[in-house]
């Protein structure tokens, strides 16, 4: 497998944006002697929170150009026999713990191939980050082949995902992640929007909600509405407000069209 | 007229940084074939907030070199009949909703043109963001005239921004932004600096702030202060503290100088 | 001396990322004719607190590649006789106010040259950071030599750090930083380890910490251990917690190793 070495690198931790760790790695990666991009995509996942990141990194890598490497940094079992993989999938490459991080990513994009970074002996136990991610990043810009990171790795950690099922009720899905603007994403992926259009509504936990819209303007400020948003799933939101609050929910709420 | 494509693109949203909605963005952008750099301006911006984003970008936007393009996204009315504008203006180029978002923009760089955005009919109703405005942003990076964007637009949304006045009490302004330290500055310009300094006195509220200084740390700390900022406004103060706190003072808050 | 120019320049401020004032000083910065890469650090500095900012560069700087400079805007003395300095140590570059927060840097850098920087005289007395410091990191960037900047100084701002002491009940240190993650960094230095694995026990404040493991994930969630961390000190922490407020310390709290 020939791999195109990456001339864009994003960075997703919990490291947070008042800490000096964020700008280690960064300092670190830039070692590389090629010319790269460095992307934020996130360092306020909550603390220790795989599951989360998981959610952003899936949705993100959508938008960028092949070859992207995304490095992943939510991390809770650092320095203990957890792997850290160089995983290729749907022509974007990832580098991250082997905790379920990927979960999201290898349901979305084709797996392609993944390699187990081995740890050199003399580096941090608490800070693989800097000590392993960011140098196999910029070797990786530097042209080095993701076979030369480690051994070919056949298993890879997954977190179960919740799907949608069909009840008395209707379908019963749930809210998988709760955006900036209190927006509940749910895992009723867009397909489903003929059904949702035709009921007119959508339960989320005990609110039914009854307006079905294209987008968040179409309703006034303060109304309930349901829809197909961006990400390519259904929506319960707040018009120019917070759904979470609002509607008490949160993920794991459950939802139903009926 | 000929416009020089940027090599500087900046971003202001309230996606806030915790969310994949930024990375998206910039990940669009990034499939330009040209170089160009990102300057994140403000992701904090208040949710909805077009007042406080058109202030950030109307004052961040002077320190950048010509031909900057400053792409802002706030934007409660995305998917509606609002317009997505292209507009240059005093050497810098600006992509945003036409919903007043320019205001203080117009009011200080000399306007030159604008273009209404054709929007695709394919792309999502609630993120503009990631699928019109960054493939927008990344043709201008690889040379498109902005006349192919869309047609020539002859309005464009504004809001109505307070101007002071003469009364029997002396020049009435207000407060126009708080900013990170607390700081409030005023609509009252600099070139009211000599009256500022013959009256020794600014009445922010209910409260006269007494000392008119130079700089912050002219005063001890705790002392509340009135001076000409870097924002080229008359501002008051509170030495290494809040004055929006202290003073019980937020945007809107009427200033006197007598 | 001759001195590289910088291809790599870092920022740290107490801005906040909300504002306008960080745009500024990029937008200023970007005005070098030469290319380069800004590194943001950190925005989040705590308004006015020299010794965080101090923490954050001292540690950070250690990961960039030679050369590297890294400008820092917190300043509360802004506009006063406080001096602006660019300083040269171990191979890095510095351009921050004489106010002691190089004091970190210079406790862990071989001390190589600096220069106080001439404030033109029509500068805003607020706002330094776009005004001086951003035109001088241009202005490096682009090559000019240091000692053009401004005459040598012989004397710089240091603030006291605490040493850690023999005392009857052991080695006395304190917590000079708590992290992101409530981590609690002390000023005991990792070369400590050997005594820190024989004594089996750290007391931080009123607390005994009686694990001492490599790594974090090396002990169940909410077990409070003591380790060497990836910042080459004592830490103490709560594994998948907050050891700040589990143990209700924060900088300043005594530390002993028996």
């Amino acid at each position: 497998m020939t791999v195109v070495p990456p001339r864009i690198v994003t960075l997703t931790t919990d490291f947070g944006t008042g800490s000096n760790y964020v700008a280690e790695m960064k300092g670190r990666m830039l070692h590389a002697r090629s010319p790269f991009t460095i992307v934020d995509i996130a360092h306020d996942v909550p603390a220790h929170d795989v599951r989360a990141a998981a959610w952003l990194v899936a949705r993100a890598c959508l938008a960028f150009p092949p070859d992207t490497l995304h490095v992943i940094v939510v991390d809770p079992g650092v320095g203990t026999a957890r792997r850290i993989v160089w995983v290729g999938a749907g022509g974007q490459q990832f580098l991250a713990p082997d905790n379920g991080v990927l979960t999201h990513v290898l349901a979305t994009l084709p797996f392609a191939a993944c390699h187990a970074v081995t740890v050199p002996p003399d580096v941090s136990a608490t800070f693989h980050g800097r000590d392993v991610f960011a140098p196999a990043a910029a070797a990786l810009v530097d042209g080095i082949d993701p076979e030369s990171l480690g051994p070919v790795a056949s298993t890879l950690e997954m977190f179960p995902t919740p799907s949608p099922c069909e009840t008395s009720r209707g379908i019963e899905g749930e809210v998988v992640h709760v955006d900036h603007f209190g927006n509940l994403l749910t895992n009723l992926p867009a397909a489903l929007l003929p059904r949702l259009i035709k009921a007119g509504r959508l339960i989320v936990g005990d609110t039914e909600v009854l307006a079905v819209v294209r987008t968040y303007g179409e309703a006034p400020p303060g109304k309930f509405v349901a829809l197909v948003g961006s990400q390519g799933v259904i929506e319960a939101a707040v018009v120019q407000g917070r759904a979470s609050e609002a509607l008490a929910a949160g993920v794991g709420t459950k939802v139903i069209l009926p």
